[in-house]
């Protein structure tokens, strides 16, 4: 049955949240009566800041990435090696991979993987613009870290194609157990494959 | 550890939506990558939906529920009974009310309960306007329907001895098993109130 709101404002309110992924309309209707008890200062504030992230925007040149100025952060950054190259499926996976702190090279964000289910083609993906930055020649290193679903895979064997007639070195993410993982508890082809991909043991206690 | 974000006004964005209840920093930045994949014009209607709501949204001034006029529909309606008035904590709980079908008076809406504990005194709530209310006369029922905890019944009872020097009745919700509830998994006060308060059996499979 459909609610039956006093306001049209809280009506017109309630059914844009609830557009917002994962967000009802009990939830939805929480968020507008919350807004409702906050000073109009900081509801303007949020309405604000939506309106200003959509329009003001962008995407980095270089690697896609999304950034305040027209060549994001990293790419512009002196300190970050630029011929390492991570081939990344969205922003929220630079994100990721950044909050790690292990990597220093800069990003290559595709905007997707191939998946004809979804009638996600090569050309929706920014393939092209990586393949010109890999035969400009200043690449050494690619680094495949898609999703290993058949999706991430196709479109990592579609990208090695393309690029493997250029002198850079392409890998991808190790992929084995978990760190803090159980045997016991681990999928068969995870475990399969850390037996097959299986490395030289490392002290890592006498490392810092 | 904090998240990094490439662009200062997704970051906005995300402190912004991660404001509101219930929703983590995660949350947010779902929500903000969400929008950025919107069109402009609905991010924008978006937006202003929210800062519209919390601009112009107004409370009746005869029951103080939410309206987007002086006097809300329902009080202004000629359809209901005026002299009926059932006094609710809030906003949503007129929704619930209304949702049922079942009720032709009008409601006042007290915002809140008397809670020492959170510092609300019924100074802080529209008992005032309540008592005018009654005292006007026009009024001959006054359905409480507070919640069961100790904040509703001390709100009841404070509101009951304000009023019951006038003539109009003072009636509360009936308590007892919800409808569908198994009596195994009922519990004790409930069940208890509901045999206290047992009521003539109807046979319902006659009534429409």
């Amino acid at each position: 049955m459909n609610q039956l709101y006093s306001s049209k404002l809280l009506e017109n309110a309630v059914s844009e949240f609830s557009k917002l992924p994962g967000i009802g309309k009990k939830t939805a209707l929480r968020m507008a009566l919350h807004l409702l008890k906050q000073d109009e200062d900081s509801v303007r504030q949020f309405g604000q800041a939506v309106i200003q992230l959509r329009s003001e925007v962008m995407y980095c040149k270089e690697c896609h990435n999304l950034s305040d100025t027209e060549v994001c952060e990293i790419c512009s950054s002196p300190g970050r090696d630029h011929s390492i190259v991570c081939v990344v499926e969205t922003v929220r996976d630079v994100m990721s991979i950044e909050n790690t702190m292990q990597y220093q090279g800069v990003y290559h964000v595709l905007g997707g993987v191939i998946s004809p289910m979804d009638g996600i083609g090569p050309a929706d993906l920014t393939i092209e613009s990586l393949e010109r930055k890999v035969a400009a020649g200043t690449v050494s290193e690619i680094i495949l870290a898609l999703s290993t679903t058949m999706e991430g895979d196709t479109t990592n064997f579609y990208i090695y194609r393309k690029v493997k007639h250029f002198p850079a070195v392409v890998s991808t993410l190790a992929r084995g157990l978990a760190v803090g993982d159980e045997l016991e508890y681990a999928d068969q082809v995870t475990l399969g494959r850390s037996i097959i991909n299986r490395m030289p043991f490392e002290c890592t206690f006498n490392k810092k």
